[in-house]
């Protein structure tokens, strides 16, 4: 007897088969009863017309676990092409109660509290199913991506000594006696391991303490973060996410199809070249095109980014922009500043679809301008003593960008509340599951 | 000009190419002079009598970032096989202070305070630099391994409601008026995941708050999680074991030949079937054999572990050894008994060389059996509400096991402590860098 997976079933057409999976629906339509087995990968539908195939199922709940043997018959009507005939059911794990979330129907009408209060179950919906295998996608798709060119992975500390990249928003516990913080970003082991290697990347969770609460953020997230060296500036570290952005979707397209699909994902064009503004620039846009005078102001609003969104849709035919430049006086200490017009930096935001998505730009990477960077920002050289090690001793020009998997999850698929693209979402107010 | 890495330059005897990378060392012998360029994966040494060639190196430290322009040329004498001829050298980030460490010579004689002191730059090293690659290729064949099985990836919250595995060895935080605790493990949470997609796993970071100082813990680590379903006991999970141990050896292998040499790993065969034992019939041998009446105790010591891999070696030939069953009141409260024999469990630990390796086993799947095991254990049930509501909805027998990323390379390179393997270890004492 060959044990399958829902999905292979078409392949053994006119076999016997067995699969084991859940209970995920049970239908009686005047004499003929619908079996919906769902695996870890899918769902097929068992036919029988005799009830005593049904006896085992007596008094049982949806979700039980079962397994079913039967034979794969083609058939036009079943959603996956074949459907199980003359089924044999064996309960494995019985269950009577009624599952808190209704997890048989296409969508799932309970509100966004319910669906998260009881995430345990309801992730187990097909369509949260497949948000979260596109998840896993993504990231394989991101790695694959940058191993093909020569990047190495690393895992870098979570654990980290003093709240330095931006004191306010970072986590603080105990620690042997003393006070650790939580990671806020890798940006400083990124760094220092192109020290090392020269082009590396991490997957992995930076925890965020803002207190914020808004459809997309949330307090713990999984980044997806690049840092490469021997750039020329900020355009070199541009062209590797085009490419990176590029290599995820298409990996998903190659691998996912069914799971976008059944998200009715719109999967975006990547230009050969992604159309690029530079942030003065777009503020005149801005001006020009909607009336709306934001020049001088030091960033772009949510309704800017719309506006440019748009322009770039309409003007490029592009889901995708770059804006550049953004002024030095909103980026971080370490961001490389624009050598012909030092109060812009040499970095940028990708837009798509008209909502920010990935932040980047190259860094400095010589030690006294770290030095000078510190003294300007009135920041303490102490606590960064072991990060500028590497800059004291040789680093070439570099830079990088970080993608946020759930952000590109929410915004790919259109969903409203980036807690929807989270297995277990981690906010202000919640913390379980 | 092609630009190439110094691991391509085999590749271009005859031809002009460049590389970029950091001046390694710089070698004057009777009149001939060698430049040593290291960049991100390896090392390539660039020939010249010509002093002059070295005009741009004058008054610079090893360590400055440079390109060098020249032409590939066979040699016997040069470690690659290749050197580089007339080379031209620009400085890209000129260095003038001596480095921390020494980096130029084959082994670091710097003690491992100062080496981890200095990480920063210590992690350059090519001997270092192997560690961390062969790091990310076991996450590499680890991952290739479960993919090629239909497992899916996720990424488990790090931050949690309680400290519900084990109370005493979390980290504590403040998390918006209310305390957090850092996942010691994703356990529950790959649990959970069991049913949603039946076979799971994730790569990323645990805490455990253990105020150990030894050569084989740290307070941070990489764990290589696995849990599947459909599982008949914890044999079943032993076969996967085996066919993960054996396919992150295997990807090494075909991958990081150079860096297996250069750390001189010594690397395992994995028997077709690992030989396993009974937890109590280990305790008889090592009575038999040497005489220690450890019966009764319920674990072994490291010593009982070292004498049990060298029966293994002796008597199978083997490097591993599973002993299963260990005894219920040493292992956590959702382990499976052996339904046989109630005091012991469905689980086990692989020793690799003598040392605990990987811990797994069977772990309940009933719901009232939860609840059974929480009041033996005398816990409340509340804490674990969440994680609950996945059994009592319906989970498959299932099982899975941790490997610990760091601890298999300490092991498979026979280095003396655990911080070796760990870019920047976190310990009691240590937070930076």
């Amino acid at each position: 007897m060959k044990m399958i997976r829902s999905v292979e079933a078409s392949a053994y057409v006119g076999e016997e088969v067995r699969l084991q999976g859940w209970l995920h629906n049970l239908r009686r339509l005047g004499g003929v009863n619908f079996i919906v087995l769902r695996d870890g990968w899918g769902m097929l539908q068992a036919v029988t017309e005799n009830e005593a195939d049904l006896a085992p199922l007596a008094g049982l709940s949806l979700e039980s676990v079962i397994a079913v043997t039967g034979q794969v018959v083609a058939s036009e009507q079943a959603a996956a092409g074949v459907e199980l005939h003359r089924p044999q059911i064996e309960v494995i794990t019985p269950i009577t109660e009624t599952p808190p979330v209704t997890l048989n129907k296409r969508t799932m009408k309970e509100s966004l509290p319910v669906l998260l209060d009881h995430a345990v179950i309801a992730n187990r919906h097909p369509a949260r199913q497949a948000i979260f295998r596109l998840a896993a996608g993504v990231m394989a798709g991101f790695r694959a991506t940058l191993a093909a060119r020569h990047f190495t992975e690393v895992q870098t500390p979570k654990l980290v000594a003093s709240a330095t990249e931006s004191g306010a928003n970072v986590f603080e516990l105990g620690y042997f006696g003393r006070s650790a913080y939580l990671a806020q970003s890798p940006q400083f082991y990124k760094q220092i391991m192109v020290g090392v290697f020269e082009r590396v990347f991490e997957v992995g969770p930076v925890f965020r303490a803002e207190a914020h609460d808004t459809t997309r953020h949330t307090n713990e997230y999984v980044s997806l973060d690049v840092e490469f060296g021997f750039i020329e500036n900020h355009f070199t570290v541009m062209a590797l996410l085009r490419k990176v952005i590029a290599g995820i979707l298409a990996h998903l397209a190659e691998n996912y199809g069914p799971d976008l699909a059944l998200l009715q994902a719109r999967m975006p064009v990547v230009p050969e070249t992604i159309p690029h503004i530079h942030f003065a620039e777009a503020q005149e846009l801005i001006l020009q095109l909607h009336g709306a005078d934001v020049r001088g102001e030091p960033d772009l609003s949510p309704q800017d980014e719309r506006w440019l969104g748009e322009w770039a849709e309409r003007e490029y035919g592009s889901d995708f922009l770059f804006v550049t430049g953004y002024p030095m006086v909103k980026r971080p200490f370490y961001t490389h500043p624009d050598p012909a017009n030092p109060q812009y930096s040499n970095s940028f935001d990708l837009l798509f679809r008209g909502t920010e998505l990935v932040t980047g730009g190259q860094r400095l990477h010589i030690y006294q301008e770290y030095l000078d960077a510190l003294a300007k920002a009135q920041l303490p050289v102490e606590p960064f003593a072991t990060y500028l090690e590497a800059f004291r001793y040789g680093m070439p020009p570099h830079g990088g960008f970080a993608i946020g998997l759930e952000r590109l999850l929410m915004q790919l698929l259109g969903l409203p509340n980036l807690r929807l693209t989270t297995l277990f979402p981690r906010d202000m107010t919640r913390l379980t599951p």
